[in-house]
């Protein structure tokens, strides 16, 4: 917290002091979401290309300084971000383009990037001696939410619809969350948990209503930055789902620039997908957002409500970037690329990322000799049912080499 | 391959130059296999704690010097290793003992400890200029080495099983393996990949016929030691399958030993399931080693016919360590634990390592004084439905507050 100046409403922008501890803006109640703002002259004192160099610490408190925790101490918390960013020789060849990188988020402590949020919401909640967290989620926010807390000794309360499939409620039960199933859907389970949370004063890890989160998930911006020297790319590309996520991405940029560590923001192409696209139709047709149905199987990002819409717009307009819209099918031909050319399994929900750069690029939004790097945002160990379903039967085999020979020079596979 | 100076068959002892390229021992056959002996005296000029100090790679790679491989440039590999080393103090207080640590090898790219072994074998195969490996597996060894490979442009061939699960196949099928399936049981695949990779000259990635493997498996041990400073634990429990992993455990605290860098080799309590313990019984007993049946949830561990077992209970022995066999049902509370109290999702065959330490601390083989290290094998991800069956119904709720306040006084939940 040293160098946060206060906070900002993102709609009415009443300022908030720094020791303010409400979630959102007074006048605006849930759309007034808070930006923190910080004192960037004072940052730069300490935070300067020879802070990072010198900087030992493996996982996203290597950028404490820079964000809104007040305690120092992160000796407890799971191992969250520091996520290896790899160089793509073969997929940047094949989709012709010159530089290509991928931000293997998946590899965080619950298998995604909401881990970076979730961490940063238990030492919120341990700051203000709140040892209950709760949210509405099937996903990602909710395991990694639970798996985070469990950590460090903190109780949650996790509020899921109806139709929550049993292997996500495997791993909450794993991790020992208090889990309330509601009999209704989605909007039913967030209303249920904004009463109790409020009812009970625990703290709120609902995407976006805790500004907090997005500062947690900036710091995947500031390891692609830091990661390529603090000469980041020309497009960041991640796929949209309340708008959390991207809306992070740029202010990790955001804050480079003020420190005077890198010379411009990347585009941000945003991707949702067709089954479920209100930011992108809201961000296309520049006209207010209206709710849509999920019917994707890209699930982490199916919100047909998203809460952090204008945040997200915000951002993809600010960086002169792009939004697209892709179907399932591009999806899953996105995440057997991935899988197949560059070793990284992922979720539905990421992959989009891919399906959404192989679109700009036909439509020569983004460009070859342009620099890109694709953030996947969830491991595909989360969802393996999604390529089961895709698979080619594979026939039974006798133990037998002459067999064995015959079928691969049926397939013509050349081995 | 610097400081390699010979093979040595674990058998008969008979010795092959550096140059040899064959897995096994002429003489002994599959039984025979090959130990890597370097040359301690050569590699302790290089080899220093000044040398660690200095190393920036954050991944298996920062021990190549101490490894059987020849190229130098691996950049282009996935991030395997450097896997967190977590202080437990939760769950260390509720198993009354002081000082207790956790090495998560689950957060490794495909999910588990195997990637340590699949990306030496897949540098190997670059080496001898073989453009496929192939082995016979149905778990974490196959797609490992599938997501390996493909990220280096390999191909693989994955013999398996009739009754492999179809959620396995997924992960094989998004990185593009190929995927042979035999109208037979493990020993048939086994036995068809066996003579195919004999036929078509691929490099073999059958657990302990490589010799490399263990190389590769060994840097877990290296990297618990460097991230205890030097300073490693009195005991280090992993689960044990067909022997592989505690054979390479051993082996790095013996290469360290060896380079003057540690004081003694911690003791090694090797764990299995009661539904498949053939390597347990060989130990308990002093007998020679009986083929099991594979009856337990822990299916990672589930080897009835253990490649590897004169390794693992030379392993053990020499550290003075203990076996433990533990029931399904106490691996699957262990992995509740570890999840709810350390926030580490483990599959069963993980968990199993917890069972067995508290088996071993039970019986007094492990005291409460003395430090103790479990090895995370694999990420809870890759078997959400051995989770599933245990979890207790939770009851469809009313969107309503009062209905809710009533539930939680109901179940007495203290929250």
């Amino acid at each position: 917290m040293k160098y946060v100046s206060h906070y900002e409403c993102v709609l009415c922008e009443t300022r908030y002091p720094k020791t303010y501890t409400g979630n959102t803006c007074e006048q605006c109640s849930d759309q007034g979401i808070l930006d923190v703002i910080y004192d960037y002259e004072a940052m730069k004192e300490t935070v300067t290309l020879q802070y990072f160099k010198n900087n030992p610490k493996r996982s996203l408190w290597r950028y404490a300084p820079l964000m809104s925790v007040e305690l120092n101490d992160f000796s407890q918390t799971l191992m969250v971000g520091w996520t290896p960013l790899y160089r793509s020789y073969k997929l940047a060849k094949s989709l012709n383009i010159n530089t290509l990188y991928i931000k293997d988020d998946g590899l965080n402590p619950t298998g995604s990037l909401k881990d970076r949020a979730s961490v940063v919401a238990c030492m919120k909640a341990i700051e203000q001696n709140n040892r209950i967290i709760a949210c509405a989620s099937t996903g990602n926010a909710a395991s990694s939410l639970a798996g985070n807390a469990a950590r460090l000794g903190l109780k949650t309360v996790i509020f899921v619809p109806k139709r929550v499939p049993k292997g996500k409620l495997a791993q909450l039960y794993s991790y020992g969350a208090e889990v309330i199933k509601i009999d209704g859907d989605y909007r039913e389970a967030y209303a249920l948990s904004k009463s109790a949370i409020n009812t009970f004063g625990w703290m709120n890890r609902n995407a976006a209503i805790n500004p907090h989160l997005v500062e947690g998930k900036k710091t995947v911006a500031l390891e692609i930055a830091e990661q390529l020297d603090f000469n980041p790319p020309d497009w960041v590309v991640c796929s949209v789902g309340d708008g959390c996520t991207i809306a992070g991405v740029y202010k990790g940029f955001y804050d480079l620039i003020q420190l005077g560590l890198i010379e411009k923001i990347p585009r941000l192409l945003g991707v949702q997908s067709e089954g479920c696209n209100p930011i992108y139709k809201a961000f296309k047709y520049a006209r207010p957002l209206e709710l849509a149905l999920e019917n994707t199987i890209a699930d982490s990002i199916a919100v047909g409500i998203p809460r952090n819409p204008l945040k997200a717009l915000k951002a993809i307009e600010a960086s002169g970037g792009a939004m697209m819209s892709v179907s399932d099918n591009a999806i899953l031909k996105a995440g057997k690329i991935l899988s197949s050319q560059e070793g990284i399994f992922s979720e539905p929900a990421s992959a989009a990322a891919l399906a959404g750069l192989i679109k700009a690029l036909e439509q020569n939004i983004i460009t070859s000799d342009e620099r890109v790097t694709i953030i996947n945002t969830g491991n595909g160990l989360k969802d393996t049912d999604a390529y089961t379903a895709q698979m080619e039967e594979i026939p039974l085999m006798k133990n037998d080499l002459e067999t064995f020979k015959e079928y691969l020079q049926r397939k013509g596979r050349k081995l």
